[in-house]
């Protein structure tokens, strides 16, 4: 019987993401119990007996569903039957505050896994995240609308994670599971119409594959990559600049003019966030009144939040803390 | 009784676009007869009288619809009763061979909206795509999928053309010809699904503003302007970094390493056509083995479309024609 082509696109993936690891070195899988993670856990088992690398899988209960610790325990069993050398469960506890809950559960799992791994001593931990979660990243992101960054999707590693199977679809996930008998859950959640990630899967997906053409996933998930690609090397180039030409003594107007307006509006966010102005409320219409202001194109000051206030003396553009009134 | 803001709206788009020009310049309006354009024209002619700018009101007969040249002399008839200085009909020859219907009729429509420019020594061609059209754009750009690029929408001026509605909701034009009581004329390839465009319009944008919010329309034109300067930047960038390191005895591989994947892919796509390659078949698939081959992560050659091969000598990256078997 040959190899299911699905199994081997899966470990496909992983094969890559654990080619640079030897003997004895230890990888963490994130594992929930749904099908990607089951089937990237069971392709890393596969994929790391050869060179004798160990496979630690790891279950991240975030006590948000009834049922949680016992569902953490299933996993942990199967897990260990599929052939992972060491398995844990990791409790979170998490604070919705601020955050709001989807945002807050995902930093609370990447704080966990992070310090699993340094536990374990795992050279790196795999998540499970498909080529259409990818695709539903984009859209979600298209829909928010803040430029590239919005839609650069997913990054393929970040720290000490990778994501090896983001070049494969779920439903790939799910026929590799079928092909080994594994048998995986279905998180509620992942059909809770009440998440704007769920609707785009059921809903959004399905409407652009049935009038723009089947492959649409694979389309968003390819320029993603492009676009994290030239966001990277925008932020790259843009924070040579602002070490070049900022200071203390503000930035050189001549010198911003110099520069493409994709660079010249980084160099002008780097500078306001020097100065003291508040990340997560500078946007790009801020951005571009500060671009506006060192070209001469507007006149007098620009407001930003954080209370801090740009203006140009001469050929400079110069921040301060905004005067509060007494 | 005040000034409706859907007339405003487009008023301030054709104030922005014609702001440069003085008395006795000319100014140049295409219009379909649709809704957006009759805005256009009926706007510019407001906003030229104080400057004292003339506008020529074109319409283009493409001679694909049965009728086409009745409507293109209604369409002149209307224009000159907004009080378009002048007025005049151009048609042209469609020939869809090789392109394909659509886009053999958009050159052929600019080539001679070009050719009247010139005829009526006019500043600019005004243009009136709106908000929704540049969404669309972007829609269909996703879904075609190549990186950046194919999401940076229409640009807001190119050549001697503008585009003075694209932060305009198509809606507004609408409201705009109805608040002046203007008729409009609804072109039926508007509403024909065999177009992959009217498809996004009546089916995708639609479901995208049920499932993820209202307002997607104005994030994806805003999304585009960014991914449009990201896009300039880096081909200006890149341009640059060719010319340094470009030559005919080749790329430097080691230069090449230096500068973030964004920026060497597009030096090697520059040196690829500079070589031969065929532009129109040039993917990124391409562009990425050549990077593999600079950095040493992919040995032997590469074929190019264009019958040119990629190779290494050394520290250089070199092209040569592809040898045909005798």
């Amino acid at each position: 019987m040959g190899l299911h082509p699905a199994v081997a696109a899966v470990r496909h993936g992983v094969r890559r993401a654990i080619a640079g690891l030897e003997r004895d070195h230890a990888v963490l899988v994130a594992c929930s119990g749904g099908a990607d993670s089951l089937a990237l856990l069971s392709a890393t088992v596969f994929e790391a007996r050869r060179p004798g690398v160990r496979v630690i899988g790891v279950t991240v209960d975030h006590g948000l569903q009834e049922g949680s610790a016992a569902h953490a325990a299933r996993v942990v069993d199967q897990m260990a039957a599929l052939g992972a050398d060491e398995t844990a469960t990791a409790r979170v506890h998490v604070d919705p505050a601020g955050l709001g809950i989807e945002a807050a559960a995902r930093r609370a799992r990447y704080d966990v896994l992070e310090q699993m791994r340094v536990h374990f001593d795992a050279r790196s931990v795999l998540l499970g995240h498909t080529r259409d979660d990818q695709a539903e990243t984009v859209l979600l992101g298209l829909a928010r609308g803040s430029g590239g960054r919005s839609i650069a999707g997913m990054r393929r590693s970040f720290d000490h994670n990778d994501r090896p199977l983001l070049d494969v679809a779920r439903a790939d996930t799910v026929a590799a599971c079928l092909a080994e008998g594994i048998e995986f859950w279905d998180d509620p959640h992942n059909s809770d119409p009440g998440f704007a990630r769920v609707r785009v899967r059921q809903r959004v997906l399905p409407v652009l594959e049935d009038e723009l053409g089947p492959g649409v996933a694979a389309t968003l998930a390819r320029t993603a990559d492009q676009v994290r690609d030239d966001v990277e090397a925008l932020d790259g180039i843009a924070l040579a600049s602002y070490e070049r030409i900022g200071g203390p003594e503000g930035l050189d107007r001549e010198e911003l003019e110099e520069l493409p307006r994709a660079v010249a509006t980084r160099v002008l966010r780097l500078a306001a966030l020097a100065a003291g102005a508040r990340d997560s409320e500078l946007f790009h219409v801020h951005v571009t009144a500060l671009h506006g202001l060192a070209l001469g194109a507007i006149n007098g000051e620009v407001q930003l939040p954080g209370h801090v206030t740009a203006y140009c003396d001469g050929s400079r553009l110069l921040f301060r803390p905004t005067a509060v009134a007494g």
